[in-house]
């Protein structure tokens, strides 16, 4: 008999009946029914019921063994009474009477119990993380990220995506982020650095003449803490392809993401119909450039019914350049109590509060619309708004008024917070959309022009359009947005070196720079260089979705905790004196 | 039409003659035959013949493309004449009659051909990357690479392996080289350390209850100058699995890598029986622990038929204690020719020379012992050899004495020199051996004991033979060697601390410096850790044996150059000082 097991511990059923079999793994629970002792064993399969009565030498062992004790155990196979079957799990018809037992790894006090799965402050789970992954939802939010990894590769390949893995070690690539820097030891004072992103590399990549890359690529950002995010590297399903317009990278990728969720997403909906909006249209309905479409809030523009009227504070600030009076609709919103609430929250978000009007029965049977506004603007005009929206009896209406760059993400919340709150939003689908059109260029806070996004975008009208207002300058990119998260951004590439130079100086970057910036990609656009696009989608985040989580560090192995620190390999730590040596560097005090 | 191709450049045949079509790619060759200009237009897919005749527009810009342009051509399918068509490629019945061409992108004067693929600089080569890898060869290779370990991973799924991606910005992982090192912005004067290898963080999942894990993992040593190897970072197949015996590692394995190099070897022959060896007797009758087995040679020890001889440098140096004269038998290596060309070799090795007997015709027509050492120990002895190494007339037999630890890697070159040169080795097959039972420790130059090779294996015997002496202590650690390469090594585990503390502690390490060394995992070990072991294999090695080159960077799409600089991306480069500041660091000039 093999030295460790005959069977996995989800592998026994009533045709093992009457089997001497040797199972293997972990003490789940010990529980101990009158003299009669019972194990569930587990391992990464199943659990088995393992038990031993009277007093042979095995129960004497059994005795001693504690919970996540790893065992072996030889016994016979035999059938549960009836009423005993256990329907849930693959082996619940029998059970495991034990004749000898093998300590193989015993278990010091636990600092974190494994069975029931209880609540634990993240940084004993991240300290313990051998233990915190042994419990059965993180088993199986790990077990869900390889698979959507697996899937994802296959999907692609299924498209004749080919894989390529491209440097780790390599020089520094700006994509907006700080770079981690890797000290070279050969060439002392020089430096490597970890790629932000495989953005240059996979442009190689078409330029040397490949057709359809894709990569689950490790990126590296030197980030500050935020929750939902990892402070140093993250995965991503890196795509890029030549001879294509940005409607062949979405007919690329829509399979691939609509497939993944329709095969991970435990039944939730999936839509099928992906809109395209326009990045301006996105902030204007829906306060944000990754729109949760799951709520069907549209906001509207209803500056025309407030210029000039009795509202005093709309019709003033619209007589300022750039303002607008802005709606969002609240279908069955219609009461003082939500009104309060809404308002409450505008506060909490930092604005004076948020004007609206609800429609509610009046005393004789007919609909009358409440609140100030509607008072000071009168009849008329809180009748054409409320056609405009389409509401109706029990809706409600909230104002918010302003520069939109100024009003728009706390609207957009707004519009969260009122969808959530009314049920409006649903709980149970994935919605998406493309949202494109992006600005390539913004204004400063300084005045100056800048790229607003990504800068190796192709502007749509190539080098002619540059030489109009770069403000009117659109770019060729693209994210998908779905629930409200930006799941994946890209864009067709400017590959032609006088377009480029001519992007970069209009934000202010001579040609010079770009050289010595992308030095090897501006380069290669001077061989032949094919059209090309692409896009890179967040592993991290898409597995998050469908596992249901918000918080990152529940979907990888071994995360970092929010200081950047892992906690069981004690990482970052004190280098050697040879080792800095060997670096030619030197620790300087940190300057107070 | 799409805006870039209505077909590649590899899908046009007779039937689509008469259509209309739009190619785009790049211009792989132009030929002018009187007046009718031909052009190769290549894509990732292949190639379709261009041509225009007369003085149409697309005549006139067809006229100015170069090689390597990247160009659109609107064109007319026809068929080739029956004499004219080339039957080697796809598109070898048609050409297209341009109409309409549009450049996408021009390129400078090449400064390396991409058509007929002209030996270059290597340097050169890297500069231009994106061009080197339009060349066939090179394409072919990248391709290559990327099935290989699309195959591997199905592979590994297949038999029920999980992949699972671990940290890349981690803690030092002592493997016995030297660790890339990441400063920390955020801990300033603390370091993150590139993993060697995904060593403890394998055998953490192991410990965190998952049965069967691998990873195609990238690997950092920051190592110094090799032909053979990349300065910085290079792949694994990195396997482990819980519950295991080494008899099931080798299981698991071999269908895998059995499969891949019959699937990729071109026809090449795969063996499938693999021997196991152990390491001292690959030692012995190889002269490597990575032995060649297409080679049929197998050394001897052929000491008892010198000791006592009239061949006194055998004969002397038998006196020392540890000494040993090996034969090298060389079928159908019978010539004074060959001997001295064998003796030449050993010359260029640094021995004074190689002693041999080659047995000829005699005048008479029987069969005589030739050489020196015949005659120097006469035609019993020199019967008795040939006997033993079951030789005949023809044949030779080379000759080693001293301590085998210092003569046998050279003796391992001869076996490879004698098996080439008589052309006994094959050359076009796989051949397989598991080398096991390593030694556990050696004795440094200054009697140390240390271990000898991966201080993480099982000892044969556990705790109890790590009692007696160390240097009879073997491990359960393997190599599988293949035509010369280690192509994987592994081991089972010590997964028990007190195993692992007094492994360590006969090395020369305390327990404290086993906690701060391997902390992360001895720790878990502590909570339950079940048996388990694995292995790892290197992607670009294995990629090398089967697209049949011995350099790493044919393989490797970016490689770094063997000074370990990236010389299209410019890596390492000289950080900001902004960048040092904050991570506190400082470079000190090199002490000369």
């Amino acid at each position: 008999m093999h030295a460790y097991r005959s069977h996995t511990c989800a592998a026994l059923n009533k045709d093992h009946v009457g089997e001497t079999v040797r199972l293997s793994g972990w003490v789940h629970r010990v529980r101990d029914h009158g003299g009669v002792l019972f194990i569930d064993l587990r391992d990464h399969y199943g659990i088995t019921q393992v038990l031993c009565d009277g007093d042979s030498a095995a129960c004497a062992a059994l005795e001693k063994v504690r919970s996540e004790w790893v065992v072996r155990i030889d016994g016979r196979v035999k059938a549960r009474d009836a009423s005993l079957v256990n329907a849930k799990i693959p082996t619940g018809e029998i059970e495991v009477y034990a004749t000898e037992i093998e300590v193989l790894g015993a278990s010091d006090e636990l600092p974190l119990p494994v069975f029931g799965e209880l609540e634990y402050p993240e940084e004993t789970r991240l300290t313990y993380r051998f233990l915190d992954l042994r419990r059965e939802t993180m088993h199986q939010n790990m077990m869900l990220r390889s698979n959507v990894v697996r899937w994802l590769r296959n999907a692609m390949w299924d498209q004749n995506f080919t894989e390529f893995q491209t440097p780790i070690i390599t020089a520094s690539s700006p994509e907006g982020a700080r770079d981690f820097l890797v000290p070279s030891r050969l060439h002392p004072g020089k430096f490597y650095a970890l790629p932000q992103a495989p953005q240059q590399f996979k442009q190689l990549i078409q330029v040397a003449g490949f057709d359809r890359y894709f990569q689950i690529a490790p990126c590296f950002r030197d980030e500050d803490p935020r929750a939902d995010r990892s402070p140093t590297d993250f995965y991503q399903l890196d795509i890029e392809m030549s001879f294509v317009t940005q409607e062949d990278v979405f007919a690329a990728v829509q399979p691939v993401i609509q497939g993944l969720f329709e095969h991970f997403g435990k039944g939730r909906k999936v839509d099928s119909e992906w809109p395209l909006i326009a990045y301006r249209d996105a902030l204007k309905w829906y306060g944000s450039d990754k729109p949760d479409l799951r709520n069907p809030i549209k906001m509207q523009d209803v500056s025309e019914h407030f210029r000039g009227s009795g509202f005093a504070i709309f019709a003033n600030l619209l007589n300022n350049e750039g303002t607008e009076v802005r709606a969002i609709p609240a279908p069955t919103g219609g009461s003082r109590k939500f009104a309060d609430r809404m308002n409450a929250f505008a506060q909490k978000e930092g604005l004076p509060g948020m004007g609206y009007i609800f429609w509610r029965k009046a005393e004789d049977g007919s609909m009358e619309a409440a609140g100030p506004i509607a008072k000071a603007i009168g009849p008329e005009r809180t009748e054409a708004i409320r056609l405009q929206l389409g509401l109706d009896l029990g809706d409600a209406a909230f104002f918010l008024g302003g520069k939109p760059e100024v009003f728009e993400s706390v609207a957009g919340r707004a519009r969260n917070e009122i969808g959530r709150e009314l049920g409006l939003t649903e709980t149970d689908s994935f919605r998406f959309a493309w949202i494109v059109d992006f600005p390539m260029y913004e204004k400063t806070d300084e005045g100056k022009i800048d790229f607003s996004h990504n800068p190796f975008s192709m502007p749509q009208g190539g080098l002619e359009a540059l030489n109009g207002d770069p403000l009117n300058v659109y770019a060729y990119q693209y994210d998908l947005a779905c629930n409200g998260y930006e799941l994946i951004s890209g864009g067709i590439r400017n590959h032609k070196p006088e377009i480029m130079y001519k992007a970069f100086e209009l934000a202010g970057y001579p040609n010079s720079e770009v050289d010595k910036r992308f030095g090897g990609m501006v380069k290669a656009f001077k061989y032949g260089a094919p059209p090309h696009g692409g896009c890179a989608a967040g592993i991290d985040r898409l597995v998050m979705l469908l596992a249901d989580t918000t918080n990152i560090r529940e979907v990888i192995m071994f995360p970092m905790n929010q200081r950047a620190e892992d906690l069981l390999m004690n990482a970052p730590s004190e280098p050697t004196l040879q080792q800095l040596r060997e670096l030619n560097l030197r620790v300087v005090p940190k300057e107070s």
